[in-house]
């Protein structure tokens, strides 16, 4: 929104595949006042199963609450799913819940579908109840334009979803699944927050692989762990965070019923690439961000004791501001190590930056040589390893640097 | 250093009494290289009862690890504490051990006490080892100038463990236990941090009150999880915090045994009056602050959940960043609270800022007028009211607002 495009920005969005047994529509359906596009809706074939993971927020919008009722009571089959930017439909109270309701009942009977397989996310200004027809009078439009995702499709789909953010984000990746060739896709949104609105993390991901809803969320939360769950712009938790996970089957791959099978190698690590590569898109484009900071914790005690150190690395607005103003400031890491809870022992811990060892034993190391250390720091993509040496347990967690252009965003533009 | 004073600062630093059985001395000791101001010792009577509450960071320094110890192994007597600014002494290995098992043989050489009489504190640049008898060396100095503090002595103390503070912080308040007059005087130091520097919470408080050891300990316990614990800067927790509490018993009150005894209730009202002093000087001291921001948490379940949440809504740099900008933008403070982990229900989230209701179950009043909370909103205190509608816990919690000169002190200096 007249914000300049991130410097850490990919040079364009991807030119994605279709995917077979999905349609989609994105454009401006008049619910942005500025009349971007800002709707997006996918139609699943019949027989598409689905599995979503969502903000643990106490205080979720009512998208979100429909959406966890919709996959329990639906048994994870999905025909439709719905998504507004321009308005959050958060804490707007029972006016919220109507709105949802209206959308899913005329989805349902658009798409020929029951109530629980259509699923909706909205993200925007949060607190301003929407007419409780705004979305659904706007579906029959999208039916009509649906069509086959071609590269284009696509880059308007992502477009729909967006609100801060400042480019599209779009990732795919191919696999096979017991020799047969299958396909992932997908679009998300995120950056920050800008005044008043409530920015918010939602992804959408699509397959034509035949998996059913049990053993796509365990798929999907697995992966969410490691790519979703891994990143932090400010800490801060939308409450309306929402990632789904669609499989239509018309790949016709052979029946797979657990999870763990070795003949889902190749989809774990292609759907791992595409919800890290969407997820390391939100991160590029965190609010005022300049760099790109990766954070790899080794030897902890367990991988969630080695998740909650690289997270509370990542959200010190001190070591943010120190990668901002290209300071190698171990200092403040070894603060953030200490303040995570998790057991660390000041005498085992070893950090390195650029790959350059900087402490061992809990002290500097002898003849340590700030140069190579602080060239790395001048550049936008910035590693940090920091290593334990009390288990096995690891983790990557991504962030951003904390820059005047984050407290410009979120603070000179007066609401 | 070189920092303009906050303009949150008060008026000047106030006249503290003297406390009957404590000599005091502040100077400089050669620590800081610009030679300002750097050692504070506090010499107390035989028989001063002392107690103590630190940082709970995994990666704690050296002189905190001993102030734990010395508490155990002393049952609460003291006769010296001796502060350090400049180096904190902290991931320092094995060698900051060294420097303090130096500082406290040669204190309890000078004093003629037992070591675990010796409490050390320290502040500054981390990871930077010291040289052993570094501050050993200048403690017969330090015992020279030791006098009966009078304002100026005060003041002097309250200058010599500043480090990153733009004006130094004390507070002090009479009472009465059964009848007797009895002092507390304090002195504090915090402010956030600067690069290379890991600034810390530190205070100090003296009393002339006869109070056992245990007895203090839980004064202090209760007395710090309201004041010092309740305020949060940035989030990051030093590797250094300390509060010591002591008790020189020259005032002779009867004995007390009992820390919840009625005799006590002025002691404890009027300690909280200094440690709540003390500690919102740390928040209007904070690093680019232009606003002091309290919340009052009330309706949680629990007094420990309403601090949870208090503190998830102080550590949000979406609400800070709304305060600096003075908008009143309370879909920030609903997103803070589903993002504590604490039981909330969003249609009994009730919001006040300026004492002006805006939202009640989980919406927006009707007809709210936003003018009188943008004009609270352009002052220096900020005032904000959140109510779960659950229960009755209630807990009290201070920040200030996140700006550009967070950004500048953190970011644009380099080390």
């Amino acid at each position: 929104m007249g914000l300049p495009v991130s410097p850490l920005a990919p040079a364009r969005f991807p030119d994605l595949p279709p995917v077979d047994g999905l349609r989609l529509a994105g454009f401006a359906a008049g619910l942005k006042p500025a009349g971007q596009a800002d709707l997006m809706v996918a139609e699943l074939a019949p027989g598409t199963t689905i599995a979503g993971v969502f903000t643990r927020s106490k205080t979720a919008g009512a998208p979100v609450l429909w959406c966890g009722r919709a996959l329990a009571q639906g048994r994870g089959q999905a025909r439709a799913i719905v998504v507004n930017s321009g308005n959050s439909n958060a804490f707007t109270g029972i006016k919220g819940d109507r709105t949802v309701a209206a959308t899913v009942a005329r989805a349902a009977q658009l798409f020929g579908c029951s109530e629980d397989q259509v699923f909706v996310a909205s993200t925007g200004v949060i607190g301003v109840p929407m007419a409780p027809e705004a979305i659904a009078d706007r579906l029959a439009d999208a039916r009509d334009r649906l069509a086959a995702p071609d590269p284009a499709v696509w880059a308007s789909a992502a477009d729909a979803i967006r609100t801060t953010d400042t480019f599209p984000k779009g990732a795919s990746a191919g696999c096979e699944i017991a020799g047969v060739p299958v396909t992932i896709a997908g679009i998300a949104k995120g950056s920050g927050m800008i005044a008043p609105d409530m920015a918010t993390m939602l992804g959408f991901v699509f397959t034509d692989a035949a998996l059913p809803a049990p053993v796509l969320q365990a798929l999907l939360a697995k992966s969410n762990q490691r790519s979703f769950n891994s990143i932090t712009v400010d800490g801060d938790t939308s409450t309306s965070d929402t990632v789904l996970l669609a499989a239509t089957g018309a790949a016709a791959n052979p029946p797979v019923t657990d999870p763990n099978h070795r003949s889902l190698v190749g989809f774990r690590r292609a759907l791992d690439q595409v919800t890290g590569t969407l997820a390391r898109q939100i991160v590029r484009d965190g609010e005022g961000a300049t760099k790109l900071i990766e954070l790899a914790v080794t030897g902890a005690t367990s991988p969630q004791a080695a998740r909650r150190i690289g997270l509370a690395i990542a959200n010190s607005p001190l070591v943010k501001t120190a990668v901002a103003g290209g300071d190698a400031n171990w200092g403040r890491i070894v603060m953030a190590v200490g303040k995570s809870g998790e057991a660390a022992d000041r005498d085992r811990l070893s950090i390195a930056i650029g790959g350059h060892p900087i402490t061992r034993g809990g002290q500097v190391i002898d003849g340590y040589d700030e140069a190579p250390v602080a060239a790395h720091m001048k550049g936008q993509e910035i590693s940090i390893a920091v290593d334990l040496g009390l288990g096995r347990g690891r983790w990557t967690v991504w962030t951003c640097d904390l820059t005047h252009g984050y407290i410009s965003i979120n603070a000179d533009y007066r609401s």
